[in-house]
């Protein structure tokens, strides 16, 4: 397709959402990309920029010539440009900035001025709002004379007292079904609430899936109205913080994409693997405690690793549960005694079941029936130990702040593993020599 | 607080929004939810229902009295029954389902009939529609005459032809905005799609997350309007996609719960760790094959897990970026060669890097720099295998139409042991005996 014919190029992007061209040019690679911007670059506009992803974003930009660059901010709303600018380099940031008009560069700084990751970060200054006296009919005769002045997006008209604190919200539909003569404070929806500019954002997109919200008022911290954050920001919120979990649940930077560089990628993953390695070479020194009694009985080596992996599995199982738990707010101090409870019990169940199997295993195999023993024994301790360390890493981890999704596997890796070791050849020398 | 006191309790939670009641009873034990539900049951509406989780609402629909269950179900929306009903025991569906008026009922019973977990499923019936030739006039007119009959949440006006096929939407916002001789047809969003209704819902919410959609009309085979699907269950579909890739990767049923008993725990985590036992078993038996070998050199017995637990790391990095780019389109048939190139290159970088690292840290251990030499070596080999593993395991078993995110964990782990333990111990037969 790349016969550099831009007429062609153009006729083929043009039925595409602005989301699947963006996907389409994460997708090249750094060849064709760069051939493809220089060819077809100037026809992007503001909204594919949005949709790409951050690295990718920094690339097209810097191949932008300074106008289209500028045509393609300058029809974006305000939380677009934030959300386009927050994360560039420095000199970047500053020439979109400039290519703004100065009321919506004013309105991206006081954006820009509030915390990564807030509530303040994620609104839109744009807000259709009534004093809360109104009726229906004053309501609709503002919004046709602003016409073409509202929002491109909008699902409730937020009702604000003298002050301009937000005092109940109502629904375009209900406005929609209601006669002139209604007050809109009495076709209020009655569950509304009120986020503070400086929440995370991760709180606000769950509590837009926890309350079944479409948009949500934000305030400021005299509690007046400054901006409003609808349904689409917050999924796509929640979409990511749930990535986010996967990923540094794998011992994976959080930022990781599969449209990483070769080099990114290694300097993305060489910590966790560094972490791991001081894990494994913890558990090496506890093996090397016992060389001894491996020389005397090399089947020990043989199945010492069937321990530690049924053990790193079995927690890795309470700790992903954990974890997630932890996220959704369903693991709370109400009933994580109970938890931890159940997870012992269930540690304890499942070691007996793979006791049994593993001794019978490691009996037929080895033809010693202590051996078997020893397998079964050491095999309920580490799957006891393994459930505990998965549901009580995670939970002290978040007490003092941590996140539990990103340290929580190395911890219990590293206990099952030593546990596991321990156990299979410390058991091994008190009984079988 | 549990003082048999109803009064009181009622008061509590009066204030609370019905999915913060229903967390509430997700985490009591099991003695103190069934004195609460004796005690409160019958104040119990329909919203606490269906956002209890599925294992917890079947015991609450059964400890109340029929009576309340009747008046809790009566209330809902067919889209709300719907989800309170389709895991249900056939016995408690039945119980519901007669307590319905017979026109909802019959609703429900056609939803029923959609594939599970379909667009069919999530969809509500009750759609605002309008004749596409109708002006904003006429449509604030037919609203108005409507009131309290239309649906309690929609944000678009869906337009249809004749034949019932819907023909482009138009967003609440607008219609309020326009003067009452503007056609509707002239203020449809010019971005429009429909959804059929025996789509994936993941499919769905992706949909939505991709395209930033507020709302979807869905058709049925010959392309008529039979419903609309609205962000918010979509944002619930997503978020349950996301637990569910999460919870699969980690080798536990994509049900489990913090709130599950200890023996539905046990029965769902025993299956992953017997296939993990299997491979595990697999890896012991490559071991053997070695045993003259450790006999002669028991170092080799402490050092073999470093390279499986680093290979085992290295597999979970790639194959858990892999897995989340396959669930969200961003790794597919144009740039997978690549990809898989990337973790090639990637694997044997960190390859390089640990090697180095291992090999002087096996040779000064053991003060042997041939054995350093081995260590390094099948470090090489297990971290390239690893990354290649990762991505091609994940992206053949999405080919076969498996999910990737339940099986691969199992197979990569299998191909990092196994080459591992081989690689080392193989290399050190040959090199250091």
């Amino acid at each position: 397709v790349f016969n550099e014919d831009a007429a062609t190029l153009t006729a083929l992007l043009e039925p595409l959402h602005a989301a699947d061209i963006a996907d389409l040019i994460e997708q090249m690679g750094e060849g064709p990309r760069s051939d493809f911007l220089a060819l077809w670059g100037d026809n992007i506009d503001g909204e594919i920029l949005t949709e790409l992803d951050e690295t990718i974003r920094e690339d097209v930009i810097a191949a932008l010539s300074p106008e289209a660059l500028t045509e393609a901010v300058r029809e974006l709303d305000s939380d677009d440009v934030v959300d386009l600018v927050e994360y560039l380099e420095e000199d970047q940031q500053e020439q979109i900035l400039e290519a703004l008009p100065a009321a919506d560069r004013i309105a991206v700084e006081e954006a820009l001025s509030w915390p990564e990751e807030s509530a303040g970060r994620l609104m839109q200054r744009e807000v259709v709002r009534a004093p809360e006296h109104w009726d229906v009919g004053q309501m609709i005769d503002f919004m046709r004379a602003e016409g073409q002045e509202l929002p491109e997006q909008f699902y409730h008209v937020i009702l604000i007292d003298p002050k301009l604190h937000p005092t109940g919200y109502v629904a375009l539909g209900r406005i929609l079904a209601s006669p002139r003569r209604t007050l809109l404070r009495d076709i209020a929806e009655d569950s509304f609430r009120t986020v503070p500019v400086d929440q995370d954002e991760g709180e606000v997109a769950y509590a837009f899936n926890q309350y079944h919200l479409i948009s949500v008022p934000v305030v400021d911290h005299s509690d007046r109205l400054v901006g409003v954050i609808t349904i689409d920001d917050a999924m796509a919120v929640l979409d990511l913080e749930a990535e986010e979990d996967l990923l540094r649940l794998a011992g994976v930077h959080d930022e990781s994409r599969v449209t990483d560089s070769v080099w990114e990628t290694t300097k993305l993953r060489f910590p966790w693997l560094a972490v791991n390695l001081v894990t494994a070479i913890l558990a090496s020194l506890v093996i090397d405690q016992f060389e001894e009694v491996i020389a005397q009985l090399v089947a020990l080596a043989v199945l010492m690793p069937i321990v530690a992996s049924m053990g790193g599995n079995a927690g890795t199982q309470s700790l992903t549960v954990a974890v997630r738990a932890i996220a959704t707010k369903d693991l709370t101090g109400s009933n994580v005694l109970r938890v931890i409870r159940r997870e012992t019990a269930v540690g304890l169940l499942n070691g007996l079941a793979f006791a049994l199997l593993m001794g019978l295993i490691g009996w037929f195999w080895f033809g010693t029936a202590m051996l078997g023993a020893v397998l079964a024994l050491a095999m309920i301790i580490n799957l006891l130990v393994a459930g505990l360390a998965g549901i009580l890493v995670p939970v002290l981890l978040d007490r003092f702040n941590i996140d539990p999704a990103l340290a929580s596997g190395a911890f219990v890796t590293t206990v099952t593993d030593v546990v596991g070791f321990f156990a299979f050849l410390g058991l091994a020398a008190v009984m079988l020599l």
